[in-house]
């Protein structure tokens, strides 16, 4: 988690609306300004910044510039009775994630899980959002993507994987969705940008130089770690699993051929895949046995005694909390970001979102 | 990997035929004899000793102690279309985790994928071994279970998580397959016990003192650390993913409330329980250009620039290496395993297996 540094706070009605608009008028449809909107929603609720609202001025410009389609044609090319291929037509990531989730929820009604892989997407956004989307409607949910290469292998010197998440998320009766939303490398990019700012070392392992040499200088740093520091093979591992579902499965760019986030090249499509699982527990076991299951055993996992000044959190418990400071007291804004919302605002016409407790912007 | 330290060399059919024999003579059925041998001939010969045949002494003990039932009645409880729960009425690990994706596989060819859950099941042995079989019908294959507690939470300062493995092997085309098989604790207890009587340290960040404190000295380890050093909680979250597939899913034990695998206790069923989950590449794309994809991907992989003095590998090369160095030169037992060969075969009356290049035992 990279927590946004200082920045205003805003409501989340306020930003989802000047991100609806915007997304608008740079050239979306209602269901692609609706999608972006909702996954940066999330990331922002659950404090993960990175892929909060601090991506609308590069989704809008992504649509600008043509290299995402704002009004795709989504198409479902059905594969065997449980699974299904979605061709994006380049459409926002989250635009196709939501849209291949639902549909993976679909199938796993009946058949009791459902796979959906996609074509022709891109930025995913952050994972955990399209997991949750199914743990919500009571579905073990699973996302995965690959995207541009960052992150070196065990043992390499040079970038290969990108930070190819992984995130599941289950329900848990009465409590909020176990979560779990990972970098498949040991830290996030912003991270190190992060500690760029502050002067502070990076942990051991996470980060190399242009030799692939451990650094914790992050002003030294050229490529992420794989998780798992002496055992990176895991990491590394783990990051081919969201490779192959998501690019091989679907003929997509594997990470190193994927185009640069940032550009400069903003129009062609980025040709990405990813991959989405739901999963029914009832088609298992007894509903209500696996929801009293998953209280037990999370009830087990916050009881387990935590070392000397530490705490033991269940995946998402971090996050939840941050959500409820965030709902309670809105969800703060870096100034870069706020610069660049200014400047959205000007050049389609737009009010930039008020800030909480002044009525000013 | 731990390799065994020393040890005279067998070959894989003289050891294979010397475990059937011990097993059955212990009362296991001919499936249970052949499915045992099977999971620990695949650990045997991919270099997991701690898998492979250093396992047929317990095997056969937890058989003649009743913990394990020799002739299970496996039953297949269809759930929806395309998932099956297995009750496996306390069989041996590998009959029932080869049984299980045995039928993941047959669901995951109408449906596209397959998952089975299993329950009343015993200690799982290699978890690659039953997702390299579906990889070996041209299926992705992925198998998980929980084991007895032994791994802190990040933050923790006592055991909960068992090493809880997640394997998932891919189809590769002209290669063998791309198989990861990982515990989530950061290295595995077999490499703790290797070390003390190598007298050598362990790396920082994969094991803890009975306070939960990082300690270096195997003979201060109380418990092991999740993967992923001051990460932990990405090491943490993939184990309770596994605790939620193999317990949750099935309403078997959690890892805390496992039997401990050596007794003293071996009459009373561990009641565990694992998942696995087939997916058929050709339900989403051309196998063709699967197969293709994945050796693209492969090579671009294996060309990756190594750092000074590594090698950089896919999940698998490593083993496949060791198995094809182990076909040509026979399989390493080490010598408490070659002594408790000696007490099994006077117990059952059986021959123990011929050393190879010497004829003699």
């Amino acid at each position: 988690m990279v927590a946004a540094p200082g920045g205003l706070r805003f409501s989340a009605s306020a930003l989802a609306a000047f991100s609806r608009a915007a997304l608008a008028a740079a050239g979306a449809d209602e269901p692609s300004a609706d999608a972006a909107t909702r996954s940066m929603l999330h990331a922002s609720r659950l404090g993960i910044d990175s892929h909060g609202f601090r991506l609308l001025p590069h989704y809008a410009r992504v649509i600008e510039g043509g290299r995402v389609n704002g009004r795709p044609n989504l198409r479902f090319q059905t594969g065997a009775g449980a699974v299904a291929m979605l061709d994006a037509d380049h459409a926002q990531g989250a635009r196709a994630a939501y849209a291949a989730m639902e549909r993976a929820v679909e199938l796993a009604g009946p058949f009791g899980l459902g796979a959906v892989a996609i074509r022709n997407t891109s930025h995913f956004g952050a994972a955990g959002a399209y997991a949750l989307a199914a743990a919500e409607a009571g579905f073990i949910g699973l996302a995965a993507c690959n995207s541009d290469s960052f992150v070196r292998l065990h043992e390499g010197a040079e970038r290969f994987h990108g930070t190819n998440p992984l995130a599941v998320a289950v329900p848990a009766g009465a409590g909020r969705p176990w979560l779990l939303d990972m970098a498949t490398s040991a830290i996030p990019y912003n991270r190190v940008l992060l500690y760029r700012g502050l002067g502070r070392d990076l942990p051991p392992g996470a980060a190399s130089d242009g030799a692939g040499r451990d650094t914790c200088d992050p002003f030294a740093v050229e490529m992420l770690a794989p998780l798992g520091g002496s055992f990176g093979f895991k990491g590394a591992g783990l990051a081919g699993l969201a490779e192959i579902l998501s690019a091989v499965l679907t003929g997509m760019r594997l990470s190193p051929e994927i185009l640069p986030m940032g550009g400069p090249d903003l129009s062609t499509p980025r040709e990405m895949g990813a991959f989405v699982l739901a999963m029914r527990p009832g088609a298992f076991i007894d509903e209500a046995v696996f929801r009293s299951g998953m209280e037990r055993y999370l009830g087990a996992l916050r009881a387990s005694r935590a070392v000397e000044g530490g705490t033991v959190l269940a995946p998402g418990d971090r996050e939840w909390a941050e959500a409820e400071g965030r709902d309670r007291d809105g969800l703060p804004i870096d100034p870069d970001t706020l610069a660049a919302f200014g400047e959205i605002a000007a050049r389609f016409g737009l009010g930039v979102p008020e800030r909480l407790g002044t009525g000013a912007p």
